[in-house]
């Protein structure tokens, strides 16, 4: 019975975050306003002093977490998000709004009265392309028009630096990253070169125009790398409010898409709630719906039941499909030898129907009717792996590279429709077979963006997956992929839990981190900075506020020392308070102000060559 | 009061693990029992016969934790393990038995009947080197012995994998690595290998005359990657009999040395109970000692004081010292515009000392009355990075590599008096900074054995530093790094409890692993594959044994599925009973012996030129 509850309001998190508050960035080429959130930090006790404070600027950092975060905004899941995007999509004139659902499926399910109790009440009518138009932000992109969306997004990922790099130059050091030919811009974002990245095909916006609610984000291997966390219940659990609360919970935490995999009944009505209650892009693989359409029998699927689900979900504002038409009939065989076969559902799938016929997927045969699909809502390709390797001694063989090609040519075809279209990758990959792939979607597939599934550099951690998979992830990232996949620790054994959905997105914020600062996003290591200041000071809170989970950061550091007074105690737990590092290195200052750094710099290199002297001598320490 | 009660048999564990049992391989050139763990598999169910199996040879894998797991072996902690390498170090004839202590505090703590309640009952008079010869692993290797030490490692590193081979060829493929010049033998490890590697200062095997208990291990960039866990009490928490658990604890899992970090009273019984209890190598910072002698006073430090706690400790049969030798006078200003400054704690002190006393570090300056103690114990140096960075800023600087460079003239010295040698490095380094740190260690250092702290790839992250620094140590144990530091999910927020230092130990065990596998160490993907063919064959309880937690890959598959049924069920919890991709991989097998493979490679060539014709042709599908 669970399954048939309505979402409450009370079951969604709207908790903000500490000492954060939302801030709207206005547009200079469109009425817009871009939602970012700001922390407040408390003032640094200059040492030694009496009662002297150094003033620390508050740090703006991306969100993700939509309008749920901002107290100001009152949400109704009800009644879903404010549609963000209506107007812009509007003004350009190029749709038409639809008497209502045209796929088979979406009538029925519509016209089903004992679904009512568990419907989505202000289901509005679905809008398209008039006639042969094509309103894919990549036809904008090709034509020089900079949307709304373009704007919003160079905005957005810039996180106003310029203004954080002047109110702070000493935060404002970074390394040089290495961004293996990658051109991300050294100092921000503008909004043509957005348009740039999206004509180029290296970027996609997905944006369907039936998902106004998104808030526009970008993935491409020159902006800030993206995270994508699946939801979904399945035959065995889960309800729908769970469903809504996992996506809410999953964008509060910095996903920057969600996939909604699910595969019970009810799924239409599910993916309603979902997506009209969701800040941030919605990707499906349609083939799981497609098969539960004809009882599980991938024998049984046809090109009308999938093409009937590619309408129905595109009219409902999926962002985004998992397309798996590069498995091909001649390469099922390559998987024979495999110590895991196929392991991706979409590759088993398409493998057990192409077998079964003894005729090349549909999905490959079909391709182009999909792109007139694709272009007349934006929904873009992620062009799916489904020989992808399920173990790392599968990794890089023939069938996964064969079907990597595959994509390769498949984006062309999508592109000459102007359909925006991604690719996604492994998978099981030991580190140093890791670059490989990177570098052979690039060279394949025409610089398009990677999507990939961690990889797994071990086999041997289930329970642990999140990690090994973080490992791969962020190695990927720095390489040029475009967007992270998550991992939970539940990853081979079960479906996550909050907490696992909470683990997984967290630790791949920190692989997609760790992949900006190698790059050299700029503007990345203002953060880091930022917070090891607060570390090196002892503003505990500022710390704690600063970190990617304040929570848990907060919780773990009351395990040992509760005291609010620790809190801006001058010791840590780690020490105690008879002795503390970092307390030292004040007196280090004094001592080099008295020195003059210079000077010491000039002693030091006199000193290295006497002690260069001194082990040719045999280093005989006391002459 | 907690910290006076005496360790309790029943708070150590000794569960053994599932399906596992102990093994000893015997030696051939010495009287030696190499202990290993024997995992035993589940037959595997032919599918679609009449109930024909295939049986699954059972797997070895690396054991650190020492008697504990072994059902057959009584320990009784008021006594200590059994002083497995006694007679070997006792037939070399070149040590001689002490009185007792001989270091003023050793005697006076003995002296002191205030503690008798609280001290370890059987102490044994300490060996000693007689007068001025030198017990070292490093000076048998030297001079072509090669100690049962040494073939006791060769035996455990090569974890019987000529016999798993020939048992199950199918699992023995492995991806060739790559080992960016490290030198480790394609098939198997010799004692003869060892030996050479023990005489070049490339691998050190940390072991203390006074700690028999130890069962030898290697430290070095040609074997295994290892990892340490710390452990320790503070001023803050913590009592003895948790300090014995917590290393027992730690081993269990992974540990291959710990290193007690304690600062609080009565850590010279402390480390007694440890030591008697730790089948792995004990390391110790013997500054924190000594600054405790002092009532916390850097400036009150002297040799004097210092060099009586080297020898106390390396009596009670510590294995390494880190020793900040490297912390010169002239670098100290170095750190002066970091942006966390000095980190390190044994770094500070020392910096601290230099700056009161406008004096060279006594450290440096007594550096070879240091070596003479060591190799009278055989106890190794660590060589600490006292300058390491604390944060990404800092990273990679002057001052850092100031010291870096000192580190490897001390290395040469060390080596002249046949004092094995490690090296530790950062700290906080984004990844593409990591490489430079490896080589230049490498290039300054001669090659000594890496040891490094993470390194952390981002600052971000509090609560979740196991993480951000399992990436960076992954990566750094690829390219060379012999042992990895671990980090738990409290670093810079509290003490770790037994579940912060099991998550530590099993997220370095993956990064050690990984590094393992990209490195292409003989033998490593061995375990990898077995785990993945029982994945892809349902043999759920061969999964969850032939991971790294098994507890917690069981106790994650249960919480969806928890039927006893569901662990033999041919289908898993993500994609329910319906459907499930691996399934479907059988029927692919049997399409594949129609075709035979090789006919459906030559017929993907042929296809691959025609579709390359065909998307010349502007891609139309439908001819």
């Amino acid at each position: 019975m669970k399954k048939e509850k309505i979402p409450q309001q009370q079951t969604i998190t709207r908790t903000p975050f500490p000492a954060s508050k939302k801030v709207y960035v206005k547009g200079q080429l469109h009425d817009i306003s871009v939602a970012m959130r700001e922390i407040s930090l408390t003032n640094t006790k200059i040492f030694g002093s009496e009662g002297q404070v150094e003033k620390n600027a508050s740090v703006t950092v991306y969100d993700t977490s939509g309008p749920y975060t901002d107290p100001e905004v009152e949400v109704d899941v009800k009644k879903g998000l404010p549609a963000l995007r209506r107007d812009w999509i509007l003004k350009r004139g190029d749709v038409e709004q639809l008497e209502g659902a045209t796929s088979r499926y979406g009538k029925q399910r519509l016209a089903n009265s004992s679904l009512d109790h568990l419907r989505f009440q202000y289901i509005s009518k679905p809008l398209r392309a008039k006639d042969s138009l094509n309103v894919t932000q990549l036809h904008y992109a090709k034509k020089g028009i900079i949307t709304p969306e373009m704007e919003y997004i160079a905005i957005r990922e810039n996180q106003r630096i310029d203004v954080l790099n002047e109110q702070n130059p000493t935060l404002a050091h970074q390394h040089a990253g290495h961004s293996f030919g990658a051109n991300t811009p050294k100092s921000h974002i503008t909004p043509e070169f957005v348009r740039q990245e999206v004509a180029a095909g290296r970027a996609v916006i997905p944006a369907n125009i039936n998902h106004p609610e998104t808030e526009p984000m970008i993935i491409g291997r020159n902006f800030l790398v993206k995270i994508n966390a699946n939801i979904g219940n399945s035959a065995v659990t889960s309800s729908i409010e769970e469903e809504v609360e996992k996506a809410v919970w999953a964008c509060r935490w910095g996903a920057d898409t969600i996939m909604d995999l699910s595969t019970g009944k009810n799924i239409h009505e599910t993916r309603e709630w979902v997506i009209r209650n969701s800040p941030v892009p919605i990707g499906t693989v349609p083939i799981y719906q497609a098969l539960e359409k004809v009882g599980g029998k991938a024998e049984a699927l046809t090109w009308e039941i999938f093409r009937d689900t590619l309408i129905e979900q595109a009219e409902q504002g999926v962002d985004y499909f998992t397309i798996h038409a590069g498995v091909l009939l001649r390469y099922v065989p390559l998987t024979a030898k495999r110590l895991t076969g196929i392991v991706s559902r979409g590759g088993s799938i398409m493998a057990k129907w192409c077998l079964a016929h003894h005729k090349e997927n549909f999905l490959y045969t079909h391709f182009e009717e999909i792109c007139q699909i694709m272009k007349a809502y934006d929904v873009s390709f992620s062009l799916g792996d489904g020989l992808r390797p399920g173990c790392l001694a599968d990794a890089n063989d023939a069938a996964q590279f064969a079907e990597l090609e595959t994509l390769g040519e498949l984006t062309k075809i999508a592109w000459k429709h102007d359909v925006q279209t991604i690719i996604e990758g492994p998978g099981h990959v030991p580190m140093h077979l890791i670059k490989e792939n990177m570098d052979k979607q690039l060279k394949e597939c025409h610089e398009a963006p990677f999507y990939t599934l961690g990889p797994l550099t071990t086999d041997i951690a289930p329970g642990y997956d999140h990690i090994t998979s973080a490992i791969g992830a962020a190695m990927i990232g720095w390489f040029g992929t475009a967007m992270l996949c998550y991992v939970t620790p539940k990853e081979h054994l079960g479906l996550p839990n909050k907490k696992d959905v909470k683990d997984g997105v967290i630790t791949y914020k920190i692989a997609a981190h760790a992949a900006d600062l190698a790059k050299g996003h700029p503007g990345a290591q203002y953060r880091d900075n930022a917070l090891s200041k607060a570390r090196f000071e002892f503003r505990w809170q500022d710390q704690f506020n600063l970190s990617l989970d304040p929570d848990t950061a907060r919780e773990f550091h009351d395990e040992t020392l509760p005291a609010e007074g620790a809190k801006i105690a001058h010791f840590c737990s780690m020490c105690g308070p008879n002795f503390c590092s970092m307390k030292i290195t004040q007196e280090v200052r004094e001592y080099a102000d008295q020195q003059g750094v210079q000077e010491a710099e000039a002693l030091r290199k006199g000193m290295e060559e006497k002690s260069k002297e001194f082990t040719q001598k045999g280093s005989e320490l006391y002459l």
